[in-house]
């Protein structure tokens, strides 16, 4: 219906790939060095209808790199410094594909961003809280999207041979944003002076060598002669000042799922994880199950559960799950997410866990991606309702579930569901905005959160509701119909309003670089890839490639 | 050329009026209470084609009450609170009228939203910074921008009587946000539970009563039979704890301005502010004028001058210049700010109002609205290019403007141009991120703001590029191509990449509430009024009134 979207039909999205599959990077280790080198192969786009030239990337190319970012931790834990650079002579990286950009839906756009925002953030907080840190090695231009991933990175380096440089051509030339963090990171996060940015983000050619240099936009040019050495004396220094990790790592198998398609409903059924999608209603239902072990008894044995350690497992699924959805079911609008499990169980393995991550770096990794899926879950552009029910485990880390939902029914009966915390819920998976989702709770009354930290029993749905932790506690005769029609409503509004309300609900208090990113930056982002000027049949990113000059309606707004 | 916007003829908009010409507010005083009741006259609407039913509100209405906040600050220092309520029986006010946006162009309904935000928060300011506390007492139902308002004010009582309540029916109803700061006071401000500010802003009806003040979205109600007395006893309460400022008031005349239109140029001359727009270029050259006289020689003489002390004056032109650039030009792209007169004489002028400002009600006001203008000047979504030539007076508060363009060029000459700071530049004029100018331009490097508070001397070219003040210093014999170039390429962009681009490049550092407001919730908002689901020929605020449901896109994004 909306009529300035694009009709190029949407292939399904599947995220699963390893490095032997790699199309688009290169990726080789070297002691605790890696280099993970771009050669994006232009004939092997997403979806056909265009070419990758110049090492520029789409969303499949970017699968690669979230792949190899998330395997280079847990697979590679001798790694501390990954060198990121081109394969492909005098370019680094063009950015993302304008032609895919130009014929993408606006949906797609948005989804494609976000994306593409969290693997580079993926990347940067290696480097802060894993000690595997990035550095960008351009050997070439690096424009748009190419210099955005090189923002990303702890460490810029720039190629000094007359030819190679850093840009943002999109204001320019495409009438659109440095989207993917750019414009943040550029002012937040390398705080280059405002007006030089300004200069900076309005010419196309960008800025190379020294200048580039002089103005904060790298950290160091060196001469293409040196440049390789160069890079290398720097990448190993860095990893040496990092601490290292006891091998060996954990190979990361395919997410195992089984899809059925049916009676108007689409299930995926994971060991840990249930999706179905009822696509009449508009809505996904997502069960977790708790764990139906006991949590590894000791170091060795969480090394030799591996990818089988209970959170692990769940958090791989439930990550996959979220990305299907995000991409693959764009008219779902509500996630009702239910658990089914032992409470004191989740609890059980979430303190195990904890108390391994103090010393050891691979449970130390299974809490930061349990983090990252998290926070996935409530960028998802999705309404989210937890419904707690007899048989249900919301405890501790499954608790963070219903605590990100935009609001949770409990069953108040008899044998009815209890909640529970535990240590996950006060650090260690922490939202956004730098805050635990309780403290974001209860901005408020910051005191319940320490009072809160006491309560070890589990809490039945009169014990929570006075506490604050459930939105409504209906009893057995008003259950059904009061869940019921608030899915039913929900599912009725507008999909847009809702996906602004909630982007405005659900991160109160502080803003970080990376909230900053998802919400000033990406707001605007969107509302400029609605507007004519930019994706309208006469805009700039439609006819770039074409001989006429774009056509803009001259109102500023 | 925007298929999507409404081809309503916009009228000349002016913001001179005064209280014998309101049509829709009354403002009484009484001692240190003032009393600002709302009764929209529905058949008084800014342009033709609706009604103002159920005190709903449009541009005209809020032009007024941003005169009434302006005015209860510089001619009635003795109100200490300010009672905002509704003299319509049953009805505080039923927000922005729905008709009127829904026929609106996309860019009137962002830069009403953008001054009724401005309104709201200076009146906010005035509670917090002037010793002159809001209070809203809702006698009737608050929905929408109506309870919006009240969220801006320090405390909101509400009557309970079965029928008075708040409530957001945006999204619901509309399909679009309460965006004019609704989002972010409610859980950023008011720290309201975010489950329970979901489900608050989806329940078109919205809360009563008990419930009302359980949730955190009032702060007492009383019934009708004691609401009266009850508001005015806290009302006095407030009063009396805060201090008294001695009287008079300065009385606040009509800002004389003398306007051309001849061989495509408009022209607007004020006393101290000149403003040249070239229609065709899409440039206006905005000057200011530096002072004439001695600042006044005693606090005396500055209450005699009032309006006429040259900061005052000046400002007060400069703001009014502002609102009728983005109101009645908005093809202009850029702003090229020049100033004439002597920087010493600049520079002695602050010092003299800031000294003042420690002891004295009214110089503090002065320089409140010289912020507030700054702000306003930073968020009018232009580009701004300052140019310093010679003869030019870019110091102290001056400069301010020169750090607030998004670039600068100081032309490099013998007898060029200098510039200077003062005790302006170090914190009295503070931007919406809470930082000043200085400290945002020098966000990597901190020191240079400390060092520049012991700069005294003036500064020719060579000086301030060295101190990073200013962007580019041209020579004499490239001074000419340079500019020219520089702003016929800078209004050759997009005017929506440019918004957005200025947006993030802006402010960088710490976020606000207030930053919060203009980025987050506004950039959303513009989003979703740029959607079909909500203005599009079948979106839920086209069709508001309508007996057919709109039709939804459904895919969420």
């Amino acid at each position: 219906m909306a009529a300035s979207d694009k009709d190029t039909p949407a292939p399904i999205v599947r995220f699963d790939t390893e490095p032997s599959r790699y199309r688009h990077w290169q990726l080789t280790t070297e002691g605790p060095l890696a280099r993970l080198a771009m050669k994006v192969d232009d004939a092997a786009p997403f979806r056909p209808g265009y070419a990758l030239k110049l090492n520029s990337y789409d969303l499949g190319v970017d699968i690669e790199l979230a792949d190899a970012v998330t395997r280079l931790r847990f697979e590679h834990p001798e790694v501390r410094c990954v060198v990121v650079t081109s394969a492909v002579p005098s370019c680094f990286c063009a950015g993302a594909n304008i032609y895919m950009l130009g014929s993408s839906s606006h949906d797609f756009k948005v989804n494609f961003c976000k994306f593409t925002n969290e693997t580079r953030l993926a990347l940067e907080e290696a480097g802060d809280r894993s000690g595997q840190r990035y550095v960008a090695a351009l050997n070439g231009v690096a424009s748009g999207g190419g210099y955005e991933l090189a923002l990303a990175c702890h460490a810029i380096y720039l190629q000094d041979d007359g030819s190679s440089a850093v840009s943002f051509p999109e204001t320019p030339l495409l009438a659109v944003l440095p989207g993917t963090g750019g414009l943040t990171r550029l002012v937040d996060k390398r705080k280059v002076r405002r007006d030089l940015a300004d200069v900076f983000s309005t010419l196309a050619e960008g800025v190379r060598g020294k200048r580039a240099k002089d103005w904060g936009l790298v950290d160091e040019v060196f001469p293409k002669s040196r440049f390789d050495d160069e890079v290398k004396k720097r990448a190993l220094a860095l990893a040496e000042a990092l601490p290292g990790k006891e091998g060996p790592g954990v190979k990361l198998p395919p997410v195992a799922v089984e899809r059925r398609d049916e009676g108007g409903k689409s299930s995926a059924e994971y060991r840990h994880v249930s999706v179905v999608v009822d696509r009449h209603k508009r809505v996904a239902e997502l069960t977790l199950r708790g764990p139906s072990d006991e949590p590894a008894p000791s170091p060795a044995a969480f090394r030799e559960r591996g990818v089988d350690n209970w959170a692990f497992a769940l958090f791989r699924e439930l990550d996959a799950a979220l990305l299907d959805l995000r991409f693959n079911f764009p008219e779902v609008g509500l996630i009702v997410v239910r658990t089914v499990g032992d409470p004191e169980r989740v609890r059980a393995h979430d303190r195990a866990l904890l108390a391994l991550a103090e010393t050891d770096w691979l449970a130390r990794e299974v809490v930061l991606h349990m983090a990252r899926v998290l926070k996935r879950f409530e960028l998802s552009a999705r309404s989210i309702f937890a419904t707690l029910e007899p048989g249900s485990c919301f405890a501790g880390s499954l608790f963070e579930v219903a605590l990100l939902a935009d609001r949770s029914y409990m069953l108040d009966a008899e044998g009815g569901p209890r909640i529970g915390l535990s240590p996950a819920n006060f650090g260690p998976l922490r939202m956004a905005n730098g805050l635990t989702r309780l403290e974001t709770r209860f901005l408020a009354t910051p005191a319940r959160v320490a009072a809160l930290a006491g309560e070890t029993e589990l809490l039945d749905a009169a014990g929570a509701a006075e506490r604050g932790l459930v939105t409504f506690t209906p009893d057995d005769i008003d259950w059904e119909d009061d869940v019921r029609i608030a899915i039913e409503e929900r599912a009725s509004l507008s999909p847009d309003a809702l996906t602004g309300m909630e982007a405005n609900l659900r991160f109160a208090g502080p803003e970080t670089m990376e909230t900053k990113i998802f919400a000033r930056l990406s707001a605007w982002q969107n509302w400029i890839f609605q507007r004519p000027n930019a994706t309208g049949p006469r805009g700039a990113l439609t006819m770039y490639g074409r001989p006429e000059r774009p056509e803009f309606d001259w109102r500023r707004t």
